[in-house]
C-alpha cells in the first residue's frame, strides 16, 4: 500500500514543483482547477467502476490466472483480463466532453482533439478484440499503422530535422551541397535546407513515416514489456508524469510551441487519472489484469500527446527502457531464438522470489545464439528469455514480485529523468522547433 | 443464391435508375469512379476477410446455436459470432483512407468526417464489449448517448423545425404569440420565429437533443428487429439504399444541401459494400451471426448520415419498421409483460417452418395485458412474444425462415418506399430546409 501510493504520488512531485515555483500565466491559472478536476474525476470514476464491472470478464470467461502465484493458495484464483477496457472508455468520455469546450474556446485545436479521439478509440477497440481473439501479429501491426492516419492527417507541426554541427560539413561545403548531400535530396520529398548551410533538413513526408513508426512502436512496447503485477500501468504512469513536467516547463518557458504543450497536458491528466486508478487494483497482488487493451490504449495515447505536442523526439527519450527492452528482445522476436508463449519470470514458490525464465534450447540448433543462465549449481541451463526483467533479475539476483515491479519502476523513472536532462543539456540534437 | 442476390439488386436499382437518367454535375461526373470503388472494394475486403477471421471468434468461445435450426441436423453446428466486427473495421478503414482526399479537397466536410470516425469507432467498440460481456441495458443507453457527442459538437446544420400550416395558428394570431405560443418560448434555448408567423419554431439545444435521442435510437432499434437469419444486415442494407436514393435526388436537385448529401453518399457506400459482403454469409442458412457489433455499427453510420446529410427526419421515415417494431416492443421492453431472453420465432422441426414464439404468463399477473395466440387445437394459448417478426407469422401463417425474411425485407422496401413518397409529396411537415 506504502509502496503503491509512493508510485503514484513520486513522479507527480516534480510537477507539483514546476506548478509551485514557476510563475504561472493568468490563462493557466484559471484553467488549473478544471484540469485537476479531470484528474481527480478519472480516477475516482476509475475506483468505483473496475471493481462493479470486473464482475463482466469473469462471466464471460475473460480471465487469467496469475503465473507468477504459482504454487500458492493463490494460484488457480481467477483474475478478471482486460480491464483496461474501462480506463480507455472512462479517458474516452473525458476527451468526449472535453469537445464541448474545445469547440468553444479553442476551435484551433480542435482537430488535434478529434484525431486523437479517434486514433485512441481505433486502438482500445484493436486492444479489446485482441484479448478475445488473439490476433496473429501481422494484424497487430498493420492496424495501429491505419489508426495513426487520423493523427498524421491532423498534424500540423514541423516536419524538418536539425542536424548535429559536426554532421553538417557531410551534406554542404562552401555553400554548396557535397555528393552526400546530393544523395540525400534524392530520396522523395526530402529537401535539404541550402539557406542553413546543411543544419536543417525537411523530411517531409517521411517525417509522417517517422511518426507513424512511432505510434507502431509506442503501441506495442509496452504490450511486450508487461507480465508481473503493476508494471504496464505503471510505467505508462511514470512516463505520463514526465510527459505532463515536460508540458508544464515548456508552457511556462512561454515558447511558440505552448499551445500544443497545452493540448498534451489536457490529454495526459485524465489519462495519468485512469491509470492511477487501474494501478490501485492491478498493484501487487493484482485483483485485476489490465489486459493488451490497456497496452494499446496507453502507447496510442503517448504517441498522440508526443505527435500533436510536437515532442516526438522528447518522448523516445522517455521510452528508453521500453527500448532497450524491444532491441534486447528482438532475437526472440523475429525467431532466431526460439520464443515460448510467456517470457515472465518464473515464480519459486519455495522462496517467495521470481528467478529469470528459460525458454528450451530444442536439439541444439540456437547453441551459438542463446544466453547462458548460471544455474545455482553453477552448470550452463538453458537459454534465459530475453527482456528487461529477466535481466534485471540476473544482474541482481532472485526477488519479490513487488519488489521487481519497484525496482523496474525506478529504472523507469531515471531514465525518464535522464530523458529529460538530454533534452534540456545535450540538447540541440533533440529540439523539436 | 437468387433471392440474396435479389435482395442484394433490387434496392439498388433505383439508385442507377437516378444516376442513368438525372444530368450528372461534372464534379459528380469525375468522383463516381473512386465512390464506386469504395463500395466495390469494402465489399472484395468483407468476402475475403470473413471467412479468414471467423475461426478466430469460435477459438475463443463467441459463438452461437441457431435456435432456427433447432430439431434438424444443424442444431448443434457452432455459428461463430459478432462478425460484424469484420464488416466495422473495413468500413473505418475506409473512412480513414478517406481523411487524406478529404483534408485536400473537401476540408469544410472534414469535421463532419472525424465526428463520423469517433462515433462510429466507439459504437464498433461498445458493441463487440457488449457481444463478449452482455451489458445491462443502462450502459447500452448511456454510452450511445455519449458516442452521439461528436456528432453534435461538429453538427452545423439548422436547429429550427417547420410547423404545419394548420398548428401555426396555435402559436401565433394576428402577428402576436398566442398564449401557447408564449408558453412555447419559455422552453429553455426554444425561439418562436415571429417574423415567420409561427411557421418556424428554433429548437436551438432541443434540436441537439432530439439528434442524440435519434441517434440511440437508430443504434438499439435494428439490435431488437432480429433474430433470423439476414435479417439486421437485410434490413440495414435496404435502408441504405433509400439513403443514397434520396442522397443522389438531392445531389441532382442541385439544392444548397448538395454538399451534405454527397457527404452522406459518401459514407454510405462502403456501408452498402461491408453490408453486402457481410448478407453473403448471413444469409439463410447463416454460416456466421452478425452480433451486436453489427447492429450498434450500422446504427450509428445511419445516424452519422442522416444527421450530417441534414435530413434525420426523412431518415425516421425509413425506419418505420423498426419504430413499429420498438413501439410494439414497449410493453415487453418495460416489463408490462413479461421478456424472455430470446423473442425470437420458434422452429418446427417436423413441418420446417416458423412459429410465433410465446412467454409464459408467469401465475396470471399479466393475463389482463397479454396477447393472446390462437393454437391449433382453438384454445387460448400463453402471450406471444410482442415483435414484428411473430406479428407477421400470426397474420401471415407459419412460413420457412427464408421465406420469413424475405418478406420482411420487402415490408422495409415497401416502407421506405412509403417514406420517400411522404417526404417528397406530402412534404412541407417533413422538409429539412
Amino acid at each position: 500500500m506504502l509502496l503503491l501510493l509512493s508510485t503514484l504520488i513520486l513522479p507527480l512531485l516534480p510537477c507539483i514543483y514546476v506548478l509551485v515555483t514557476y510563475p504561472l500565466t493568468p490563462k493557466l491559472h484559471l484553467l488549473l482547477p478544471p484540469l485537476l478536476l479531470s484528474f481527480v474525476l478519472s480516477f475516482v470514476l476509475s475506483i468505483l467502476l473496475i471493481p462493479r464491472i470486473k464482475h463482466y470478464p469473469l462471466k464471460a470467461g475473460l480471465f487469467g490466472k496469475d503465473l507468477g502465484k504459482r504454487g500458492t493458495k493463490n494460484e488457480n484464483v481467477k483474475v478478471p483480463e482486460s480491464l483496461g477496457l474501462v480506463s480507455g472508455v472512462v479517458f474516452l468520455t473525458i476527451l468526449l466532453l472535453l469537445l464541448i469546450p474545445f469547440s468553444k474556446f479553442l476551435p484551433e485545436r480542435l482537430p488535434d482533439l478529434n484525431s486523437s479521439l479517434i486514433s485512441i478509440t481505433f486502438m482500445v477497440l484493436l486492444g479489446f478484440t485482441d484479448d478475445v481473439l488473439d490476433w496473429p501479429w501481422r494484424y497487430k501491426v498493420l492496424l495501429p499503422t491505419l489508426a495513426t492516419l487520423p493523427l498524421l492527417v491532423a498534424y500540423d507541426g514541423p516536419t524538418s530535422i536539425l542536424i548535429p554541427g559536426f554532421l553538417r560539413s557531410f551534406l554542404m561545403s562552401e555553400n554548396q551541397l557535397t555528393t552526400i548531400g546530393e544523395l540525400v535530396t534524392h530520396i522523395p520529398t526530402v529537401v535539404v535546407d541550402t539557406e542553413a548551410a546543411g543544419a536543417i533538413v525537411n523530411l517531409g513526408l517521411l517525417y509522417l513515416v517517422y511518426m507513424s513508426f512511432l505510434s507502431v512502436f509506442t503501441t506495442n512496447c509496452i504490450n511486450i514489456y508487461a507480465g508481473i503485477n503493476g508494471l504496464e500501468a505503471g510505467q505508462s504512469y511514470v512516463i505520463g508524469c514526465f510527459v505532463l513536467l515536460h508540458n508544464l516547463l515548456e508552457i511556462s518557458n512561454n515558447s511558440l510551441s505552448t499551445p500544443h504543450h497545452f493540448f498534451s497536458a489536457v490529454i495526459i491528466l485524465p489519462f495519468l487519472g485512469v491509470t492511477a486508478g487501474l494501478l490501485k487494483f492491478n498493484w501487487y497482488p493484482s485483483s485485476v489484469f489490465v489486459g493488451d487493451t490497456y497496452c494499446y490504449f496507453a502507447g496510442m495515447t503517448l504517441a498522440c500527446v508526443g505527435i500533436h505536442g510536437h515532442f516526438s523526439k522528447t518522448l523516445l527519450l522517455f521510452f528508453l527502457p521500453q527500448i532497450a527492452n524491444f532491441l534486447w528482445s528482438v532475437p526472440q522476436i523475429f525467431k532466431f531464438v526460439p520464443c515460448p508463449r510467456h517470457r515472465l519470470p518464473r515464480f519459486d514458490s519455495k522462496r517467495g522470489v521470481m528467478l529469470p525464465s528459460n525458454f528450451d534450447c530444442g536439439k541444439g540448433e540456437y547453441r551459438l545464439l542463446k544466453w547462458r543462465s548460471h544455474h545455482e549449481d553453477g552448470k550452463d541451463g538453458p537459454g534465459v528469455n530475453m527482456t528487461v526483467i529477466n535481466l534485471t533479475l540476473q544482474l541482481l539476483g532472485p526477488m519479490g514480485e513487488e519488489q521487481l515491479t519497484v525496482i523496474l519502476l525506478l529504472l523507469q523513472f531515471a531514465c525518464c529523468s535522464l530523458g529529460l536532462l538530454l533534452r534540456y543539456n545535450v540538447g540541440s540534437i533533440f529540439v523539436e522547433e
